[in-house]
């Protein structure tokens, strides 16, 4: 059972009751109907979605915005119908409306609701996207679940040297962005010191626009030593996670093949097959 | 042998007849004819695909067109009589029909039909480049082969936590992408969600073509947000493929090394510093 | 202890007069008065290179310029005072005075007395941002201090091979810089070698400004295989400093595991797998 | 003794007479006058490279044409005395003509030559730049070369990996280019399959120039799937130097710590200050 589906399962009310059968419906996976309900809820989501991104193509609004409209009301209703009977169904109310994916149901029909007010922000619908992360849960993909959480826990192992890192990378964007205000002024398009340290990101990052360039000698020399630094410091953030990955990767490796123990001599390192201890040759 | 040539092996027609000496010339690259024949058929290829390419040079198809018209028509009908005699001298022609090989044959010759009725298309012939992989057969570049399946068995090993990655970063350049196009709307550039996605795809990878640059504070201040996650999280792929690849090397360099044989048992499996062999339990 | 908090150390006046106490609040962080000081220190460094930055945006400077102007000053006389009863009460002036953190004090406090002079030097004060790196010891954060020491020792052990690696980037761009002067000219943007070394520097660490572009066809060319090594040899200072992570890595993972300690002669070096002791012979 | 030294003395003259004093001189830096000749020529060659790139600088050079004129034409005769005392000084002239260094030599004094025929090749006088590599002779820098070694017995190593890895990614751009071209088509900029080949490579790459962008929907939606797929596949090259430089760091220290092999049971895992075997318990 994945971390993910557990802790759906504490919240499941007790007895065999209407409640407990919409339960299983909902939020589980298990049954013929609440996998045909989460294969409809996920089609949903993403139709929804592009309807949203369609929408913000104004030749597509213009010829066919009141369909978009419609579509988009309609799922917000539906969503919302969900919503209520989620909140219905589970035993703890405030655990539910309180967990990662009970905020993001909630964002998901917010902006609707919100542009009656706000217009515009029906496109922040879009977060509607990460409701579709259910979608590990319907496919039993408890696999690539374990492999996130590798890579979740060698990020977090990986912490601490990750934000002395960017602690860093901050600090040298700020005195080199402001060292390029003076040098090239605002003449050559460097216009303020948080508009030079968004060049000083946008270079040392490799992505260069190009939309602002150092014209004078100085500038020009200065930059090119922030791209030289920027193409090297690379190796840090990337030497760290790999390192915290290969040693991720070597313990799940470890772990999945038992090793033979010799009661003799306390040799941990047999092979798996081993049949005698291959330091003092007593029968396992 | 290369798995690949094996797969062509299985399909050679029984008895010394002529399709089976024709069979050697076109498939195998073992006699005299053969190598000739394929070291014809790669300098044909790479001609044509060069005819293909400078044919869409404007300056240069005014110049030559017609000799290039002829040259693309003369390499087509010669890779179409060359497909018609590997299907006459196959033993199973829906193996090789359906084999990747036999498709790229197929494709190979398709786009200057087609582009009688549909012009333009002949320049999809470049698809031809991909004849060109036999080449790894004529040179006996089994060591590049080896290699190259080390490479993609590394890649598959890590199929899943890439794919895990690249679902993150499409989710986080779905949300992305929509703020920004809520943020800078379509008077800087950010005309639709679409577009701003591509936009947030643009500076995650660190490509930066710097046609969309965002231009309120706001906008800024997110992309280099955007820039310095995109620069940070290139760590993890290359951390994956890195591990990946480190332990296919090392199993390599594991199998190349003597491992110590037990002469009373046979059992060759022993680890290199075994003192008593593992099955049998005597002294090594 | 971080060896950052024992360099102060070292510099405490003995016995217990004013300048021992005004010592404790200053430099140490370990009474509440220390504390205090600390994170009132901290907050105004960052307001006053928040007003710094704030000063170069022009809409905002022609609007507040006064108040921004005050509170440089306020700062700036803050500082100064802050320097010199760091000066009255350490031990040894000159040893505090050559200290990192001297010297970016003394740097802090610098550049509008300057701008008396030199105006549009007071932009330098950014360089207050240095001293929030104090940060870390008021915070305690010895683990991230840790962290850094790790990063910077594998840095530092990488060093020469890092050097061998600039050293070769530094020669390849000079010459495909002057190659490409050569071949583009001019008239293609490519004005001097210097400015040709600055595209290829560009071009090679993937920044890809877009102002400069090849327009000729050899120009094309070389371009793209500048790209091209630009894209594999960024493996080079990834796999050197990868390497060198993972040892810091596995050592200080080592140090952390419990070692077999001998009880006959108390030698605490033993292998984990060890079963003698390897200094007196005796079983473990 | 680095290698590149040890080539240097096999093509020392026999006897002492002027000539194995002048070899002694020119191509070795361990005489006092030896050392003082190559910081001189060391010194000579970055003044000319600087003057070659200073010469490039149109202002600069329409107001000191004529000095750096001079300045060229002394250093070029300078050198090619060099060369010629070089050539009378050795053993066996072919063999150091034909080497590297003996190339570059070479190669540092034709282009001035070549400038009264070809107005312009003078630039290619940059090559000068390679001579300075020999600053690693005088300054006895034997443990960069070491690494150097390293580095390069690293990329040897991987070669047949990078091999069928830029195999790959040439076939890819080469496809995806001319997928683009008929895509995108030359109202977009893609104005030929070579032209589009290199906006492939830009964006494969990460460089991003932004000269040629995609326009179509469907160009849009290709191009993002290229610069996702030069995101990762850099996971590749990394990788497999990663991998190598490890091994070889690895190999390196083992070579450095000399370890106690067991007369008794052959145990060769004994750390290098152990008194007795960590497996049986005998004295070493």
């Amino acid at each position: 059972m994945a971390a993910n589906e557990d802790k759906y399962s504490d919240n499941k009310p007790d007895g065999d009751n209407w409640r407990s059968r919409l339960y299983e419906i909902i939020f589980e996976a298990d049954t013929p109907a609440g996998k045909n309900f989460d294969i409809i809820l996920i089609a949903s989501i993403l139709l929804s979605v592009l309807a949203v991104m369609l929408d913000s193509v104004k030749s597509f609004r213009l010829a066919h915005g009141d369909l978009l409209y419609n579509i988009e009301w309609f799922f917000t209703i539906l969503f919302s119908i969900e919503y209520i009977l989620r909140m219905l169904c589970v035993k703890n109310k405030t655990k539910y409306a309180g967990s990662l994916f009970g905020i993001v149901d909630l964002l998901a029909i917010m902006p609707t609701y919100l542009s009656l007010i706000l217009p515009g922000s029906q496109f922040l619908l879009v977060i509607r996207i990460l409701r579709v992360l259910r979608i590990f849960r319907i496919l039993k993909l408890v696999k690539y679940l374990n492999e996130a959480e590798l890579l979740i826990s060698a990020l977090k192992a990986s912490g601490r040297k990750i934000t002395v890192f960017l602690f860093t990378v901050l600090t040298l964007v700020v005195i080199l962005g402001s060292m390029m205000y003076v040098i090239e002024g605002e003449e050559n398009g460097f216009t303020s010191i948080p508009m030079s340290i968004h060049w000083a990101i946008v270079t040392l990052t490799t992505v260069g626009y190009g939309d602002i360039v150092p014209k004078t000698p100085l500038g020009i020399a200065l930059s090119s030593v922030v791209m030289i630094i920027g193409y090297s410091i690379i190796a840090v953030p990337t030497g760290i996670v790999t390192a915290e990955i290969s040693f991720a990767s070597i313990e799940e490796r470890e772990n999945k093949m038992p090793k033979n123990i010799c009661k003799h001599c306390g040799n941990d390192k047999n092979d798996s097959d081993a049949l005698f201890c291959k330091h003092c040759g007593i029968k396992l």
